[in-house]
């Protein structure tokens, strides 16, 4: 039996979003399953899988972010870079360009550019525009605005939406519960006994 | 049957002394049973026990400083004042003023005066001296030197020991997986039955 | 007579380049008059003047930059937009977009949104292009890259060329002696006296 | 006729104090003669004179502190360091401790290991203790605690006095000002000539 999994809690429980909670790492809220990206192109290394459903079993940040957001450059996107280098191989990381401002100003070409400058190790999707408003993905988030972190755990569930600028240590706790977090991979649906 | 506890390996692990080291979380390194302190004087706050075998149960940082020491008071002490205050039900800080040179300097009345202006928030306790040397802790756990972080779990086991400046995300991993481990009471001998 | 201005040097002085050297105040070097900018659009404020030459008499800073420089987002365009939100009155900050690389992505439009995102405050020029390589004005001073700070006295002398990270307190010393420097309007050619 | 030397205003001028105000520095307010320090001990490098009337000719910082101040831990002498170390020759520096509290826990002793440990690297000298209160040269400056930072010219006079954090772009314009100033020695009394 799973000892330190936290009990799953309604959706959303109360003050769970717009920052990294950590005070009680043994309850850290569920807020559902994470629904998956909408991605138009991919830029920068492969990633691991097309949809979030083939990452289960690992932990995954997603960093969503425009390029010409200053709290992206100067906050989101490092501590996603440092979080890529230190831990890889224990954290899945994903960055997500959700362009809802100046479209004209942050095409792919532009982005291809930046994340090159950046130095962004990591693979970038392309959230899929929808006219001048918000991109999908970010809206199937409910995101407030750039930088936002998603931290997802091995199931594929939501554990932490943080929009803004995160603490380190606050981050670091709440990886280290999810990487310590026991997983057994789904069976599957029963296979009905040949008669 | 615990899942995510660790294999107990032998003391000490290669390389697992001198910074935090926290790629492969699942396998943090057992360094063997954390020395008890010896402490002549405790300032500040009441200590939650006087002995870390008092602790049991709990996950402890244990700060080991001089109040001279700039990067004690730069680095190691802010972060452990950091997570005192942010995560305090989830791990005991303690203080410990480990005294190696300067003695005269830093005798307990300019140490109160320090906790006080620094506005360390956990309880600090005067390592033994001896001499004009090393005091006994400080010498049980064979420090390097001063700020030192020592990192034990709650059956008593040190997980780490870090000499110098500690990253925080790396520090927040290690204590997130800490703080998800299981833990069972030891049941103590077992009883034998009324015949 | 004017007493702190020093001697007017050799150019370029040993030495002069590569970074703000501040000791010696008194004998900061003069690299030589400073080329004129070429511009092919302004962005954000109006500038004072459109050429060099029309800002005699004033103490400028010039921030070379590229909107996809992480030097120049991180360092080089906070330090001079706080140069120019608190040494407004002695000091002109004017930006030039210097860009040498990546050109399809850092066209105005980009620049644009990059601008008010990043709140720069003073006005920008669009170095004009050459092709694949470096724009017109870069190539004039031969900079080594981007973020280049140009410092130019009230006479249009420039008198530090810095490549990089500068450091705030050598650039304030640098300013507070060209601002100190006395300066007295070139009467221009003398009149033939009427006859 | 020395053309940059500020006007001599009332003192004090309303708005010197309380911190590093730059805006204007060809009229950097004198806030009248700088009173001498009032020193028990000196600690460190031997200072170049020991009244501040020896020191004519020369720009002066004085780093006001005590070694228990984290305010002057963490920035007032890292930056009081920083000048001496960059700017000698054309800054002195030097320290002065103002123990107003916690009086036993900065004793001389405390305090020689406090400059060893912190590299300071400039002298340091003991203002004269007056019982519980305020030292004499606190007092006779008026200081509203610690750190403050004293900046005077080389004719004697103070011309900042600044209390808390002090920003180093703003510090370094009034020091690079202060520099700047020409200076000529006065005098003396015109000798009688011989009959």
């Amino acid at each position: 039996m799973p000892s330190v999994r936290p009990e799953r809690t309604a959706y959303p429980p109360e003050g769970a979003r717009g920052g990294v909670r950590c005070a009680g790492m043994r309850s850290l809220p569920i807020l559902g399953m994470a629904p998956d990206w909408d991605v138009t192109e991919w830029l920068g290394p492969q990633p691991p899988a097309t949809t979030l459903a083939g990452l289960r079993g690992q932990v995954v940040l997603i960093e969503a972010f425009q390029m010409l957001c200053p709290g992206c450059v100067n906050h989101g996107l490092p501590l996603a870079n440092k979080v890529h280098a230190s831990f890889g191989p224990d954290v899945t990381v994903i960055g997500l360009h959700t362009v809802f401002e100046h479209h004209a100003a942050m095409e792919p070409v532009s982005l291809k550019a930046f994340l090159h400058e950046c130095r962004i190790g990591f693979p970038v999707g392309v959230d899929r525009p929808q006219g001048r408003g918000m991109p999908a993905t970010m809206e199937r988030y409910a995101m407030e605005g750039t930088p936002t972190m998603l931290l997802i755990d091995r199931d594929g569930q939501l554990r932490t939406q943080a929009f803004g600028k995160v603490d380190e240590l606050a981050m670091g706790m709440v990886l280290g519960g999810l990487i310590a977090e026991e997983w057994t991979p789904d069976p599957g649906p029963e296979e009905t006994p040949p008669r």
